[in-house]
């Protein structure tokens, strides 16, 4: 397989957000002997990457980086291990953090961290979106299917993460109270089987979520917002509750009633994917990835909004990437 | 004995402040068969009193409602049982939320929750502070004890109960990172055997606490402050680390960064001494109650700055109550 000398890549130079990229021309990743060569098809734009580009996550990476956490694409050159070479020609999803990532015409990873499609199943571009999100979702209403409460709340319940704990909900039938941030966003989520929906901007918010969440006995929420929202869960949901912070849309600081913590006894952590799955064995990793797959078509799947090209992201950023409801975008480099 | 057929006591009529309490004459209490009238030598004016009598406190009362969780003085009536009976005429220190409090002539509480004192070896006054500070500064650091953290950081350090911790920490040879606001506090600490002193207001506080806390390992806080102390705790504290709320000097919502939660693994919950003590099997509630008694006179002893009289409380109020650093204010009736 003849490959070029160089690549297109966007690049960080400073943590000042994905419209700050530059488009450039970069040399050919070089293997190891475990690596594989992947000429990247689609990788979504996630928060995280948001995040990331940002300088908010606190990850230690010398700039200029190239971001995309996750993708899919073509095997195209491999390293010298068996593990590398068989995946030659194949179609793989990956995702990663410590080295380049996915917003260049390739990108290397390592053979072990390579899941093989079939494209005439699973689309590119869903199988891109393959781990953030789904195992994010799992491990997140996971506490729940566990028996470990009797109910959760849920913040920006129609965001693509949102719909995939709702489908999850209904399939498992567990409750779930869904929070929106506008009552147009509602009937995405009762066309997924959601039972219990409610507006955050709605002024009574905080008293329903209160009779609700005690009726349910929902002492455990996921927050993707942060801002004044978690101090909100926090006052609403019943003593001795947990709150796990796993997003920051609101790109606010976490604020909280003092007494949330001393009188309630109410508990805020936070959920990464990288610190959730680190906590398992590999054996249960391995079980949750697989379980994932087998529902990428399923609940699992996401909604695209638009697909968008390696010189076009910059400019879409800086006039709004739009409301995580509508979908993801889709880079295809 | 006999009694008065009416007593003077503060009354909080609205929730607005200590200041608010208004001097009335009351019918002395009904004592039920295990209940004891304790002729109030001393109570201690706590931040918790300040807290309730500000509305912050979550615990329902019905008002007007006399304020004073906890104090000291002399048995004067007891209902029919020997539990009671046999207290008649002893000097006591009790605590009581259920009902109205010490800042009254007279308080009825339950028999079995009093604890005689010998007065020629414990003051009324010191004996009036027996329980809110001494069970919260064993609670507090009870974890450390434990060998469940390396090292703690504590909030406020100079106030009576970061003394107590100081003297514990001292005695037991534990790590503690005390943060006092403003440098004239040091040699309180130094005095008491404190190694690490770190000044809040210092502008390198965080990157101090940041090198220090590592150093040490501390991943355990205490924080009776709120506001943007706790987040400064959560930057600065080592990835995993549990911080505890337990007060709310600053009077403002805890500010956190979301990426506190989201990368470090934060974990932020509150400390209430009623529900620390509800978490402990009856048995070790006695035995803490016990070895907090044995201490009273050395490591959980209280600085007193001055006395009160029910008729000068509100106004002392109004005119405010001074740093905690000074001493315990403490109302003789």
């Amino acid at each position: 397989m003849s490959l070029p000398q160089s690549m297109k890549a966007l690049r960080l130079h400073h943590f000042h957000g994905i419209k700050s990229l530059q488009l450039e021309e970069r040399p050919l990743p070089k293997l190891e002997r475990d690596e594989i060569l992947i000429k990247v098809a689609a990788s979504p734009i996630n928060p995280s990457d948001q995040l990331f580009c940002d300088g908010l996550y606190k990850i230690p990476v010398s700039l200029p980086f190239t971001p995309g956490f996750e993708g899919a694409g073509k095997v195209v050159a491999a390293g010298s291990s068996y593990m590398a070479r068989r995946l030659v020609g194949k179609w793989v999803a990956s995702a990663t953090q410590r080295g380049d990532g996915f917003w260049a015409e390739y990108v290397k990873v390592k053979a072990v961290e390579a899941m093989p499609f079939n494209p005439d199943v699973l689309t590119p571009e869903q199988a891109s979106m393959s781990f953030v999100n789904p195992l994010s979702a799992m491990a997140l209403i996971e506490p729940l299917l566990q028996g470990r409460y009797k109910a959760m709340v849920q913040t920006a319940a129609a965001s693509q993460l949102g719909r995939m704990i709702a489908r999850l909900a209904a399939r498992y039938n567990v409750n779930v109270i869904h929070c929106v941030h506008r009552k147009e966003l509602i009937p995405i989520l009762t066309d997924l089987g959601a039972k219990h929906i409610l507006v955050t901007s709605d002024p009574d918010f905080v008293s329903k979520l209160r009779d609700l969440a005690a009726s349910l006995q929902a002492t455990y929420a996921i927050d993707a917002v942060g801002g004044l929202l978690t101090g909100q869960l926090a006052e609403a949901l019943p003593n001795h509750s947990t709150i796990s912070v796993y997003g920051a849309l609101a790109g606010a600081a976490v604020e909280v009633d003092p007494g949330a913590f001393i009188f309630k006894d109410q508990c805020i952590n936070g959920f990464w994917l990288g610190t959730a799955l680190a906590k398992k064995s590999p054996l249960s990793q391995f079980l949750f990835v697989w379980r994932a797959k087998a529902n990428l078509t399923g609940d699992l799947t996401s909604t695209i909004s638009r697909t968008v090209s390696l010189t076009e992201l910059p400019a879409l950023a800086a006039s709004g990437l739009g409301p995580a409801s509508e979908g993801k975008i889709i880079l295809k480099p």
